[in-house]
């Protein structure tokens, strides 16, 4: 056990389901949140869970980063379309010697982190994790709920497993979350794009759920094709991905229950979606090493076309 | 001038334009129609046009082609959707030596028409016009109008222009409608997929008109990019597409009025799209040459879900 207090960036779903189980464990948790301040201020927050709910009257509520104790453990859990607004926050909540997980979707975005956070280490983390903000302080925890995190190094190759990292994932476990500690980033965030690229593109331009996606054969070849993209993808940054674990993620995802993705909510609300962390980056990636990616780059183009209009319909 | 007799074979926008101008020239015209014959029979057509609004109060109307006189020229502008319905009508309207036309997107369908017209010449025809039917017996067209007529050979290879093609192009002409005579059918109908291939299908799944995707500089590049798989599919037929004809595309469409494709509106609409005439026969055409073309795969698949879907709210 360690007595490590916790910074929380960004208390959505994600930020808010991990933060409050490491406070209902005993940590030392600290809220950053914008819309929901006031709320989780006076009310705390409620999380609704398949694994059980459970509310917290009192949490440490900041609406100003300048405010928040500097933290042991920075977990950025804001979504990728708002990366943004890190160099404003993180100088703010860090200091020499903290651990930062960025917990976010799609690729790169770590090298983008690293010089806001100099002489902290920075982990990758993703989160496979059903979950939505219900309203103000309240998340909805539907499915799944695993951690993968992994050390980004600026040079791109394996970093491996620390032992920092082992005592992270004991808080976590001792949390409630189950954690993967896995040696390659890269690797880490290609495998999840695999199922990613597929189903949060496509449950936005088909305006479906994952089981109409998988139950339909062309959309379900489609999907198979998708995922075999992010398999050349990965390669194009030496990582291999294996047949197999395209075909696990079809029959996994066959398992599931229907599934609104976030992308597809994001989208439904008017909100901004993660088209250029899940879609774009990787498109280009693959594409600096010559390799084209037709159908992820048509995909990107459909959803950021999507997207513009959204904003559009935002601004207006 | 011929006397000859016409037989308009679904009369919608594109039927009843070309019909109707047919018989204002004085040509004796026999429409075949479905939902609207109670109408048309008792109140005629009424064409608004750019080039001119005009009212038919009188016109020969059949809702079996039982009924119908033999024509000597026989014009099929059924939506490619209802191609399926052609063996029951077309042996009953045809006689030997007829010239059936027919008038339609896509590719490929005039090889499953030719054994319904035995000792007929065949032509494939592609109507370049923006029109839609407004209403019962209504017709609005927009803009453009041009025919391009060219001959059906079994063997695939270019038929040239015959002197009955010139007769019948005449007539066309005499009644306003400009007309292009091809050689060769198949280039002919790869050509105006150039157009369709993008425009169609993009139109239907990002919900926008032809500008708002000329305007958004990814869809823009994607519709280029379609066209290009298009000039590649045709080459696996042997036909060569020169690159300068997709800028002319482009260039044209930049020029265009704000259009909502005809696809576009028969999703609207909630009407079966033509999917595999514009996008599963060109696609799997250039599959069976070895040639994938990834985007308008996509795009098939994409739109046949969405077809589906339409078709499940139809029967419901």
């Amino acid at each position: 056990m360690t007595d490590c207090s916790y910074a929380i960036i960004g208390t959505g779903a994600v930020g808010g389901l991990y933060g409050a189980r490491l406070q209902r464990a005993g940590f030392d948790v600290h809220f950053l949140l914008r819309s929901d301040y006031e709320h989780v201020r006076q009310h705390g927050l409620w999380i609704e869970s398949v694994e059980g709910d459970f509310r917290l009257d009192r949490v440490h509520a900041y609406d100003d980063p300048r405010k928040m104790p500097r933290g042991d453990r920075v977990i950025v859990a804001v979504k990728a379309t708002a990366n943004d607004q890190l160099p404003g926050i993180l100088p703010h909540v860090v200091r020499p010697g903290s651990l930062v997980i960025l917990l976010q979707n799609g690729l790169g975005a770590e090298a983008r982190l690293a010089p806001l956070v100099p002489q902290c280490t920075l982990l990758g983390g993703l989160s496979f994790l059903c979950a939505y903000k219900a309203g103000p302080g309240h998340v909805r925890h539907l499915d799944y709920g695993k951690i993968a995190l992994a050390l980004y190094r600026e040079d791109g190759r394996p970093g491996g497993v620390t032992e920092e990292m082992r005592r992270i994932a004991a808080d976590f476990e001792r949390s409630g979350t189950p954690v993967q500690l896995a040696d390659d980033l890269v690797l880490a965030r290609w495998n999840k794009l695999v199922w990613n690229v597929p189903f949060n593109g496509l449950s936005v331009v088909l305006d479906a759920d994952t089981r109409q996606i998988m139950q339909e054969a062309g959309a379900r070849a489609l999907a198979r094709e998708l995922m075999k993209e992010v398999v050349e993808g990965a390669a194009t940054q030496g990582r291999v991905i294996p047949e197999a674990f395209v075909e696990q993620m079809l029959a996994d995802t066959d398992r599931m229950r229907p599934y609104r993705t976030s992308m597809k909510l994001d989208y439904d609300l008017c909100r901004p979606m993660e088209v250029e962390a899940i879609y774009g980056v990787p498109w280009r990636t693959a594409a600096a090493s010559g390799r084209e990616l037709p159908r992820i780059g048509m995909l990107y183009r459909q959803l950021k076309f999507l997207d513009a209009r959204r904003a559009l319909k935002r601004g207006a």
